[in-house]
């Protein structure tokens, strides 16, 4: 494995006019798939000890944002990656189809309300980039109004990331062919088919629009503090492993601090642990009855 | 291993005026901690592919309500037990200490809040019976105020089961001397010494006005449609085999009914998924450069 040159790898210059197209979505370095799943379990072990010292420190927050097309496989790094941190301290956010309430407010109203709080991971599972994607391929609202959004979307980050939240925004990058792959896989899953629906295929006639407006994204909100990182995804095990190395060395790099304790930790252990409290609390053990008392 | 006894074993039977000590936290049958870890895996997986389901059925939800004395383990469960399921679909509520605007409305306005939605597992990690509890030991409200919310509480489990949430409590039942073996290991783990205060040994004082206290909740509040359990938990394998058991247990007494597709998968299949249709994608997918090109 590479170590932690992913993060280099997949990064999507700032300034620069990287399009979707200039990465490989079937790209898998030199990995097996074998070694790849025993470097995510290693790389799972460590988030997890990261998010508790993270939530101990309750100083900065993460947010990691996913975006893709249809079954570029969202859901499946919501359980593979993030599914192992322990859910108190990190939460999972839908952003589905506004609700009247929502739309009823500015776009940025709900993203505002499930930003994580300190000491807090939030994992974003689609994000306020739909408001300049879905709602621009479709022109859901005038040209005037998504066109200033990066702008607002720049800003919001900006403060976000002043005030201590580290982001990090993911698209899950698969070919066309491999969606329709996924989808025939879906057709077979009686877990999953339930939920097809025609537009899932119509949808795809709009692949190219999607792209252009993935492409202005990349180009107008991909600053230093809010980086974007196209991860190839035709492999599901790729995309998780290099996911899971970008959220570590993430974390890692935030030289997060556990704070001290505030009581003097001997005179606790001279006072509660002593042999002879011990002694006594272990003869009090035994008074119990046993478990088949209760029937 | 014994199979879905643990649901008769563990329940507190209805009616009856049980108690605590009538349980044995050391209780561990005759397992072994070897064959009860490779028994929680395998009811991990049952529980996840259950929680899919539910969520797929969206009409049903679950409520598991942890309370435990302090290292009773309710993180461990959380982190261990339900850190399994996928986090979309599965979610953890932590009450603490009310804040200020909790405290200026009803007791059971924050509870309200956070119950699951249709679909939903929700998690409460301590819950509304700490309004019975904490609230009584110490009293913070006068006893004319917390003896009232017994018959509250029925109304409130009896309303949301009646609506589709099914509800479990456990009682992560540990020894006196359990608890302080835990604080001393506590002491030992610079990951979690920090949040070591005087008041929890202070606390040991009242350990058996907690126990009192819970002996009511019991004979009070165990209706058949929202049961208590008291789990042993000085054993933490123990503790999770038992829970994660009868978690799986209840979702397959739930019958639960994955929808069937709105669309003729046939016609999808024919429509989308022809032979002819895969060659043209196939090639369209040759185009895309490789992945240094972005460089």
């Amino acid at each position: 494995m590479t170590g932690k040159h992913y993060v280099e790898d997949f990064r999507v210059p700032p300034g620069s006019h990287t399009r979707l197209s200039d990465f490989d979505p079937d790209f898998k370095g030199r990995h097996s798939k074998e070694k790849a799943l025993a470097k995510i379990d290693a790389l799972r072990e460590k988030m997890d000890d990261l998010q508790q010292k993270l939530f101990a420190e309750r100083k900065r927050s993460l947010l990691v944002c996913l975006q893709a097309l249809d079954a570029g496989g969202k859901d499946g790094v919501v359980k593979h990656v993030i599914g192992s941190m322990n859910p108190d301290g990190c939460r999972v956010a839908n952003f589905k189809e506004p609700t009247q309430e929502e739309l009823a407010h500015d776009f940025l109203w709900r993203i505002e309300a499930q930003m994580p709080k300190r000491g807090e991971i939030a994992i974003f599972n689609r994000s306020h980039y739909e408001d300049v994607l879905v709602v621009r391929v479709h022109n859901l609202v005038p040209k005037a109004v998504w066109s200033q959004r990066y702008g607002q979307i720049n800003d919001f980050e900006r403060r976000h990331a002043a005030n201590g939240t580290v982001i990090l925004k993911f698209f899950l990058h698969i070919s066309k062919d491999e969606q329709l792959k996924r989808f025939e896989q879906r057709l077979d899953d009686p877990a999953k088919r339930w939920k097809i629906s025609e537009s899932d295929y119509t949808e795809r006639e709009y692949w190219d629009d999607y792209e252009r407006a993935y492409d202005d994204v990349l180009a107008k909100c991909n600053a230093e503090q809010a980086p974007w990182f196209v991860i190839p995804a035709n492999h599901k095990w790729f995309r998780d492993v290099a996911i899971s190395e970008i959220i570590v060395a993430t974390l890692e790099s935030m030289n997060i601090q556990v704070p001290k304790p505030t009581v003097d930790l001997e005179e606790i252990r001279r006072k509660y642990h002593s042999a002879l409290d011990e002694d006594k609390h272990a003869k009090a053990g035994h008074r119990r009855r046993g478990h088949a008392a209760h029937r």
